[in-house]
């Protein structure tokens, strides 16, 4: 058992990156389940949701798990940015024959409302995107109980976790799929690639490492122990699962995909993600300059997205995937976790 | 010994990057002699240099070694384009008290007189970049026993130059230095990692893989073996040894840089490499869509790069690095050599 399976109380180094919109307390039960270290992102769920999915995780699982957060500040308000977006986006609407410019989505960030919710139900560990809250809500987290992580995209932001005392950093490479987890970065011109990001990160802290982007199978399992890492965190294979809830037309395109279809972009909510390239990443993207905060982008690409999909098309969908689609299997999450286990110091 | 190591008739699997401008004979010797293949850049050399720097290594070593050329078509005359160009660095110009608006620069291809240099002095290595040269001349070149390698950035490319017949290609990863050696691929958006580029490829050919982008330890070495490579290619792990020659300005450079520190920029020369963010890079891109095409965007360029360095600034000069410039040690090449052979399978 590595130091970093100890931390967290679960048999395997391995961990279900969590993936919000994508996966909910099916997913994370079958990784626990199996041995690994299941998660339930949040970023999309209301405080009721969240309670609702921790108490079916606790039904069917006594084994550890993960509770994500997204903690950005929320942006302040931009009339004049987002009426700019909404303008570059009428063409697709005329298209689409949408009358509504904005749907309310966009992530909510960890608060006060979360907090409590931590504190009720004492998830084993927490993990947080985009750094880590305001150092009154950490404390009262840490209070719990429970283990802390975020994500590092250079060695600086790790540095800045370890100083805030978190337990272990997720490396993410610039391979990863989903939102990229910059904080204190800014440029993605300048992103790391996993190889180059495990040992640099490994090098600068003193806390367990775990190593995302780009893993999926034995090979890369190893690699990154090799590289330096404690653990690994895992989001794309687990995608064609039977407990992935993507959409058949994410499925298919994320099975017709290899690792060049993908790219970062900030055009479905505002920040940096990878995802597989589609009609709106290239007309509008991948990076636009247009785009309002994150995750404000988000309001006026939803009725496009909405709309294309009911008419079959993912055209405007976020088809997020890191740069190993291949490695996603359409097996059970259990099989899979055991897969990688058993790949673990082979 | 390897598949590859017999392959090229060396003792170790271990590649010296060729690196235009920053090295001849000297560091290709170093290595060689230390049981890896060293390599002789001849992008920037004239046929009377490859003969001189060829005949240099034979007089100091026994050993195999690589000679490497681009292989870029010339770009079509763009005297519009090219003086948009120097209309744009006209104010640098002004700045540093330059009257002449170009000098010429550029990187020369593989052609009929490189083609006679190989076919007379018969290296047992030849390596391209940018794909590969005319079938003409790549029967001439292989006719002369040569093992023949190129640069791959994705698996696409890695399935074309194998249906070319090379012995080995090189996986490489964004990570990398210096010029992408992209030519199927055109968008560096979806240029992939070490870390998924390594298997994908090895999981698309049969020839042997060599690695190349952020290698320059033993974790390194190692995690590139277990993703599925035959051999590593390491480029800026040699840069600040005493045999390399680049600049005190450059070497000042590579020494204060970390990971984070690098762009893909094609603002020095029309094609993405990735070098040390400078005042160049910044400023004029990192990516320019008016910079001409490779190499022409040298030749406005280096009437800056000339002038600032006299000046004891590197605003303006190509500061190519991989993402792990902190491999680079100020140790003899053939030190690095034997470190990095003890190394293998560690």
């Amino acid at each position: 058992m590595s130091s970093l399976s100890s931390l967290f109380g679960v048999e395997h180094p391995i961990i279900q990156a969590p993936m919000a919109g994508a996966q909910g307390a099916e997913l994370a039960i079958a990784v626990c389940n199996a041995g690994g270290l299941g998660s339930l992102p949040c970023a999309l769920l209301s405080p009721d949701q969240i309670r609702a999915e921790i108490e079916a995780i606790r039904r069917s699982t006594s084994k550890p798990f993960n509770l994500n957060f997204f903690c950005h500040t929320a942006p302040k308000p931009d009339y004049d940015g987002e009426a700019t977006w909404i303008a570059k986006l009428a063409p697709y609407r005329d298209e689409l024959g949408i009358a509504e410019a904005t749907v309310k989505g966009g992530r909510a960030p960890f608060d006060e409302a979360s907090c409590m919710i931590v504190e009720a139900l004492q998830p084993p560990v927490v993990s947080f995107h985009f750094g880590l809250p305001e150092p009154h809500l950490l404390d009262r987290v840490k209070r719990t109980g429970a283990r802390v992580i975020s994500s590092a995209t250079s060695a600086a932001e790790a540095r800045w976790l370890d100083a805030q005392g978190v337990d272990a950093i997720i490396a993410q490479g610039v391979e990863a799929g989903g939102h990229r987890g910059m904080f204190v970065e800014t440029d993605i011109a300048n992103q790391v690639g996993t190889f180059a990001l495990i040992p640099a990160i490994a090098d600068a802290v003193k806390v367990p490492v775990i190593a995302a982007g780009g893993i999926g199978d034995a090979r890369t399992i190893n690699a990154a122990f090799t590289l330096g890492a404690s653990a690994v965190q895992i989001g794309t294979a687990y995608l064609l699962c039977p407990e992935s809830k993507i959409s058949p037309l994410y499925r298919a395109a994320l099975k017709r995909a290899d690792g060049h279809d993908t790219v970062l972009t900030n055009v479905f909510t505002g920040r940096p993600a990878r995802g597989i390239a589609n009609r709106a990443t290239r007309e509008l993207g991948p990076i636009s300059s247009i785009a309002p905060a994150f995750p404000n982008a988000t309001n006026a690409m939803l009725p496009l997205r909405i709309r294309a999909e009911a008419q079959g098309s993912s055209d405007f969908t976020p088809l997020w995937s890191g740069q190993s689609p291949r490695f996603a299997r359409e097996a059970p999450a259990g099989e899979l976790t055991r897969d990688f286990a058993r790949a673990v110091g082979r």
